[in-house]
């Protein structure tokens, strides 16, 4: 005999099949049960309970002991004491419990819908990149602050601190079949190491738009017209924020007559763009350590405090390029309806030295929070990459600030589970005809919350308040025989009994 | 005087304002143009052509001499030979074109459909995670394929290579906070370094539904059931694919016979799932090195070629749990209408050290493909990382399987690019005026590919072609004066001009 056939060991089931149910095999009465009124606050069933239920359940079989009968075999060496991991994501992460994921797409598909409306298409790359995508030689912030790494294959890699480089490297790949102008959005995970202060995160989520094959200051218009309307869907003003707009060609054209080598600029610009966060002292002698003499610094400086073009243009004169396309950005603005939220403020450069001309950031006008959002042309960045050159300019939005921000203004958006139904069979025998409600509904697009277990009815009214249903159908055994349902709307309390294929 | 005020270097613009507009000046004269019959195939404007213009547009500065006026500072060093990246993704990776993007968002929200029908909350974890949550000691592939690495704060992190791990640390991490039974979903992006054999990746995209807090088997039918809901939905049929179901009970009954102890369990799964990949004296070999005497796994192997649940009921007896649940799991099947596309197969265990009770599999019948989805219950999973056990199961649903069955069966949806309006300016002037037409229409809902620069109508009716765009809104000088656009229908052809304020 086959040690098998003998093995009838344990024949009660560890999951109860016996309908716990309060009203089981009672028909389906509409007016018996009533909304227990304090059901949206009464004590929700909460783990530890249903953890001692299920041990009392499944413990008796005696897995406790060294021999003889043991219950269930277990994947987990129950003898050995298990630590408790870490419950939290790693430093710098976040998990999306459901609550926040909801603020998450709430906020992609606002990006999404935006980009839709300007007739952008989605891209994506990997979020693993090859280190020297995003290695450069100008002291960027980003470049110390990279994830980076050498993979099984001893191949350098990094987690993406941006996607602008990724979008470089494909368009390069994609070359001649590509039509352009290209106008491209990417909603993608960033990821950049840095000292844990003042919570910021390792990790960040940023919207990119660019266009790319447009030398036009109309492709930085259509941009910043953009964020506008983004901000706009969600409730944000001109009085809540801004754009401070400048160009790197201010810079240049200061760098011009101080013969400062063409190589640097990238890196004068770095450092320009932590003015306002070390001291001025440092700045002027980190831009001596490049080579620019005092006197280039303090003019630099001085241009630099600049925030009304009219000035610039006394400065710098009107015929260079600098001057003349940021007239014809504000010019634009005019035109798309947004020249109350731009401003023009020769601050402005931008942390990424890839930047060659208008550079713009959002900005709080209460001046509480970091940029919102940042961007600016890059005309030269695909021949850093081997690549031949294309006119081009895009912005990153991230997830954080932009948060805090509404959170600032009373704007964050209440946003619950719905659910349209919720199904509920009042036998667990009838579980299986609650499983074809179920789904005639969803064929029908509804959504349904179908209780796969027998619970008693202020339980289930209790998880209808969680989920916010919008209705109760009750499968009860009087009903199911004659084909109909019992049916709750829960909002205004009317009930009725319908066939089936009559449920909409 | 300051050497900035002299620095008037070169007051032609590098981009041309000059319209390039074969009817620049032109008033709206919508019976004059037609669409060329060729112009979806017409060539379209390539990189290097427009690079080549840029160049000869920017260049004639002088930027190649060493010294003098310099046209214009770039970060990039000229001078110095660039090294072309390799502009693929790492080995490995994707990078999503928008014709990739537009498959994947269509995958995705088939995804999200689904889940929101079934009543799933939408959840998500880090990307990068602490290794100790992948490392088992079951010896699974996935553990050999981890990427992992130390962070630079000296912690082991990974790439997660699943999303169960990171579900079950937040539910510990929530514990009593949560109401059972919780319904998540998630669609996550996970890593596995894997030597690159046959175009497998080392990255994919995984749709996961989880129930927690059900023992019953109601859960896994209902898991079962929003896979064929999804399956249906992209047009895939019960004669396209099937699920093969097993119960680790099975084998767990097997080895309860033996004396086996129950921390090899996990170990012997992961052995008797490889039994379609290597020899099966290979099988034996490492069965055997567990401690399983010969008779034992004679007597296994016997049973895992079982492919009826009768059959399996005649050797283990009805009473068990392992039959009891399959048994129940079918008659659920039935009533779910998706008993035509389960099988009972024991030779199913998955390869996952974690699973406790039924797993299941989704196959194609025509034996092409590797496994398209799998999953199963692991009520055991969370006292592993020292958490109260919490009854569970759930599937992951890779994005690269499915998507080469949709190949194979001619099922891939043909998605464009569509916009509703392309809008375009006859003159360079009124690239303000074709601004606020754009605005007024995205207000109103509708996606505008605004043309940003000076191009021939011939050009543009490319593009729209191109893009799919549904109607021309063309902003011309006299028309613009009564306050009114052209507009044509791109379909019909048919073309009428429209106050501003009436075009909807």
């Amino acid at each position: 005999m086959s040690p098998l056939s003998s093995s009838l060991l344990n024949p009660r089931l560890s999951f109860s099949l016996k309908p716990l149910f309060l009203f089981s095999q009672s028909s389906f009465a509409p007016r018996k049960f009533q909304i227990p009124r304090q059901f949206v606050s009464a004590k929700r069933k909460t783990f530890s309970a249903l953890a001692s239920e299920q041990s009392s359940a499944t413990d008796n079989g005696g897995r406790s002991g060294g021999g003889g009968r043991s219950g269930a075999l277990s994947p987990s060496p129950v003898v050995e004491e298990v630590q408790r991991i870490d419950v939290n994501p790693p430093k710098g992460t976040r998990d999306f419990p459901p609550e926040d994921m909801r603020l998450r797409t709430w906020l992609f598909n606002h990006f999404r819908e935006v980009s839709r409306l300007f007739g952008f298409e989605e891209v994506d790359y990997p979020v693993l990149e090859s280190e020297v995508l995003f290695i450069r030689k100008a002291g960027e912030e980003i470049r110390d602050q990279l994830y980076c790494f050498e993979d099984r294959g001893n191949r350098r890699v990094a987690l993406r601190p941006e996607l602008t480089p990724s979008l470089a490297r494909l368009v390069i790949q994609k070359g001649k079949s590509l039509s352009l102008p290209l106008k491209w959005f990417a909603i993608g995970q960033c990821w950049r190491y840095e000292r844990m202060t003042r919570g910021r995160r390792r990790e960040h989520y940023q919207w990119n738009m660019d266009i790319l094959g447009l030398p036009e200051v109309t492709a930085e218009a259509e941009l910043i017209s953009s964020i506008v309307a983004f901000f706009k869907r969600i409730g944000i003003t001109e009085s809540d924020v801004g754009f401070k707009v400048s160009s790197r060609k201010v810079l240049q054209e200061v760098l011009r007559c101080y013969s400062v080598p063409e190589n640097l600029f990238g890196k004068v610009c770095i450092i320009i763009d932590k003015i306002e966060k070390i001291p001025i002292d440092e700045i002027k002698r980190e831009l001596n350590a490049t080579g620019l003499s005092e006197e280039a610094i303090e003019e630099l400086l001085q241009v630099l405090s600049i925030k009304s073009l009219t000035k610039l243009e006394e400065i710098l004169g009107g015929a260079g390029e600098a001057v003349a396309e940021l007239k014809e950005l504000f010019s634009l603005a005019e035109k798309f309806g947004y020249s109350e939220w731009i401003q023009f403020d020769a601050s402005v450069v931008r942390g990424l030295a890839y930047y060659t001309g208008i550079v713009f950031e959002g900005f709080d006008r209460q001046g509480k929070l970091r940029a919102i959002c940042g961007g600016g042309r890059y005309d030269r960045l695909l021949s850093t990459f081997g690549g031949d050159d294309v006119p081009a300019c895009g912005f990153g939005f991230g997830d954080a600030v932009i948060v805090e921000l509404l959170k600032e203004k009373g704007l964050l958006p209440k946003l619950n589970l719905e659910v349209d139904n919720i199904v509920c069979a009042l036998d667990y025998d009838l579980q299986g005809v609650a499983a074809e409600v179920a789904t005639k509904l969803r064929e029908k697009g509804q959504s349904v919350d179908l209780v796969l277990e027998s619970k008693p009815l202020k339980w289930v009214f209790k998880r209808a308040a969680r989920t916010n249903a919008q209705r109760l159908v009750l499968v009860g055994n009087t009903e199911w025989q004659k084909g109909m349902v019992g049916v709750k709307i829960l909002s205004s309390g009317e009930q009725y009994e319908i066939k089936l294929d009559e449920l909409e």
